[in-house]
């Protein structure tokens, strides 16, 4: 056990995901059992220039647990990419006696965490937090179950007006690089047919499934928002091909980041912050964890990439139920 | 009584909105309850012309009453609009021995049976079916209320993204000639700024206010799709005064018509449905029944008009509010 | 206007209700609008007696609406039902400068106040929070339509078990002395029976529809803690009738209470703050706010009852649905 | 590719999952692909037995994904229990032409199977459906995940009240023989304790701490029904040992098995579908499909058991958050 370890503190960077404070009321409860201080930084990287701190009570948080978004609240940092940027972070963590961090970002935040590594020599441990679940060393990243239940939440209620009007609906997911989202949202809707990034060839195939498409029933295309197509192509493509479609577009958008988190993040949250505080302990340095088959795995920081890969599994159901 | 009614046909027209299904469930019922046949017409004013009929069976009803959107399914008919598809749908109906007609939709709706009239003597009761609430002789149509409820729940997960990174949201919700939804949902998300079409002048007052925001918190405006601003320029204007705006513009689009209707809109659906049994039963005809006031209310179908104000204590509260 | 009016302190008391922290962010930006501070006051009468208090700000109130609960804290005071606790309270006032009072709670809190008022002589407004709907003055109370919409989203779930294995569930909803919560949700999930202390003769109707009962669907019974039959009791009785059913029991209770309040609720709640502040500067007092016929209404506070009656219309759909 | 398979009969049996309708409609999709015909067989082994059948079609079922609860319902057979009655099920089968059969329950519907298989030679194989979570073979059972999420929105409202009270709650949650649910819930909800059989020492701890309970905050026990020491009891302990808690008991009760099923438990029924309709057509039989570690995994009818244990990571974290 790392016994050096006093006082650790905890951000939260990138674009946030429900679960996120999951994780700090896990932390502060591990820290506690553990004789630890742990300090919310606020504003990710921003806030640990500016020694911008708010304590983590264990006795607050538990009543966040339920609580989408961040309390620590999370940005993007210019100056903290800037090597003066990081010189005063390193000051500020000095200063206040924080030993070790711990940072909930994306791959983004652990490149910053590499970097930071050069001139600072105290312990870091990352978290996966994107709704996107691209990021390698992890079969989960912290919001995205969260985030594909908001989105099928909503599309079983585009679904009863779709099937009241027998229309077509384009509704577009989040995910710039990556179908997760929408290839697992498309799949439990029962949509008609699914697009997304990783996949080049289903367009034509949804093209060829919309010709006959009768309009005697709901017909819902789920896109990723990644897919190079685009709704606005799609539904002009549609139309070419079947001008009686009456169809609609919908982009869910920012409603996939918020809202209070499902029980697997929530459960993620806490088994990556205690996983977090124990690996600091534990001696490891600049890694993330994730897990990996049900198990805890740890990935270092330089080989944390966007993994954009479906899997075999999934593009096999792609295939038998998306197009 | 009119005793001479035996058979009462019922559609559902125009745009669906959850609750629907409640009114067909409340039709059955009191049909039976009257020894009574009641029939679907599916798709609206087409099933009418074409005989397309579904039974009503409270068996069944009764399980569907929490679903969204119509089991009928609705349809926008331009055969009817002609002189000629109106006779083949009374023709329909002597052949089917329907001798009374209830008709779930908007203004749209009742102006169509207004033209039926003048060659259908079966009697006639329209029932106000629009999330959009903007129907004179009723507090509430159908729908309105899970339309809201929807949109809320969304943007309160919005809050929590929004908050996150101290991001402006342009929210943009239903509603193309009336800011109900609109103005009901931003005032209970606890929206900076509401903009709908029936208040020209909040713009200015929100550029204002907007100015001076300090990026230290979210900063959350609803605004009615009717608007004339529209959320792309809304947001331009506002980058212009104030450029360190983080701002993201998010439409919920067709959600808000979906999903399992509120309480308030099943129970509204039974006792529109109760009503209009009775109301043909008692000799009524071509009248819409409303709830006014806590009570029921008929309207003739020549004077239901789109009622665009919002009231008194609606701008004074916007006004308090909204900007 | 009751200009002599600075100061208003606000508190919640009895059972807590959903819609409660809309009420204060109304108060608040109410109070605000007019120049004047408004204060909470912690856990109902015990804080009044205590100096307990919260300052109110409508930047925090904002992110409140949708909270459930009351984040003032609401309790039973025993002290304030005696002399010498009132007494104390009276002082505590005076010291804060505090010279008028708006209290959100039920008759019991109403009846406290008009005590309250042989020794105090500054004006307080009673706002209808329970989620019974039971009081006198008003259509609605606050948290009536939340915990209605809890209610049946749960019901909804149990239909789904029900159907699957062709069950009777009994469901004993809140009540204890009226049936409005279980008559409403009864209605709106398509119950078989409906079982509440307003209606005594129910219980042989219902006994003789479960002698009938094939097993060869769900069947849904909804009852009102209130009805003096009981759960337990209710299904000894049709296993009697029925030896074949397969019965279940369920009591949703305190669930009920909690959670985000409804679009309703949260709009009842913002219009009751601003009436209750604009009320106390009207001159007017000791009068409780309420909405009658969509109208806002006072009601003396000796005239505030427990009012039990369900109305005509409502037993008139009890008997068509309910049995 | 075992070619002799033409036509797939599937049931559900035992307790219903949110799932089950996720399942059919892959096995239906999966069959079609495969130019296989697909069964439904209605009420368990009830319908085996009689030929209570209907058809699936994968346009109807894609409407259904998102539906709890079994659209093929399910129920406990005593007849099949007897050799008479499994040797009318064979019967039955041969007269049908099915040639393969897909169960989706628990471990009792596995024996059930095994003893089919004594005088039954055609394969069989079964997909874990149980909200409990306690069938070995796989990490997650259908319906677990859905279960949870229920449990946890519902005691998420439920410290809206206790917060408002201060008050204590005794809440408890389904699992006979298990904790899962319970400890999954109790953890994500920040629970200040948790009770479930798996563990026999928390009650003492629970009770110290319980001991020294100021009533200035919310008190969350989740309790599993499957614990020995059982809602009534522990609150009477507690009373004992501090006489000043306010308390409440909630069962949660049978809104935990309904419900519109999780992103994940649809998912999960998607996968397990499509792997038994392909498990069958590679030749196996009598055994289960499950997913360990991520990935689908086989195990014998003959071994699947209970199973009761909580892991080390869950104990540690119980040990942690959970007293």
């Amino acid at each position: 056990m790392n016994q050096s370890i006093k006082h650790i503190g905890v951000f939260t960077s990138g674009g946030d995901s429900p679960g996120m404070n999951a994780v700090l009321y896990a932390i502060a409860k591990a820290a506690e059992a553990n004789g630890i201080k742990a300090t919310g930084i606020r504003k990710g990287y921003e806030g640990l220039i500016d020694g911008d701190f708010m304590s983590l009570e264990t006795h607050q948080l538990q009543k966040l647990v339920h609580k989408g978004g961040t309390i620590l609240k999370t940005a993007r940092s210019k100056r903290f990419m800037e090597l003066e940027g990081r010189k005063k972070a390193l000051q500020t963590l000095k200063i206040n006696n924080i030993d070790a961090l711990i940072a909930i970002g994306g791959d983004g935040t652990f490149r910053g965490l590499l970097a930071f590594s050069e001139i600072c020599d105290i312990p870091f441990i990352g978290i996966p937090g994107t709704i996107d679940n691209d990021i390698s060393g992890t079969d989960y990243t912290l919001g995205f179950d969260s985030a594909v239940n908001t989105a099928i939440e909503n599309i079983d209620k585009i679904r009863d007006t779709a099937e009241s009007h027998n229309r077509v609906f384009v509704i577009e997911l989040m995910g710039r690089d990556s179908g997760y989202i929408a290839i697992h949202s498309g799949l439990v809707v029962g949509a008609d047919a699914i697009l997304i990034p990783e996949s080049g060839r289903d367009f034509i195939y949804l093209l060829d499934k919309v010709k006959s498409y009768d309009s005697e029933d709901a017909f819902l295309i789920v896109v990723s928002e990644g897919d190079e197509i685009g709704a606005e192509l799609l539904a002009s493509k549609i139309n070419e091909v079947n001008s009686s479609v009456d169809l609609r577009i919908t982009r869910l958008g920012h409603v996939q980041r918020g809202g209070n988190p499902s029980a697997l993040d929530r459960m993620l949250g806490i088994r990556f912050g205690v996983a977090a505080v124990e690996q600091l302990l534990n001696g490891n340095k600049n890694k993330m964890v994730g897990l990996l088959n049900n198990e805890l795995y740890l990935t270092p920081f330089e080989e944390v990439v966007k993994q954009h890969q479906v899997n075999d599994e999934l593009q096999k159901l792609l295939e038998l139920f998306g197009k």
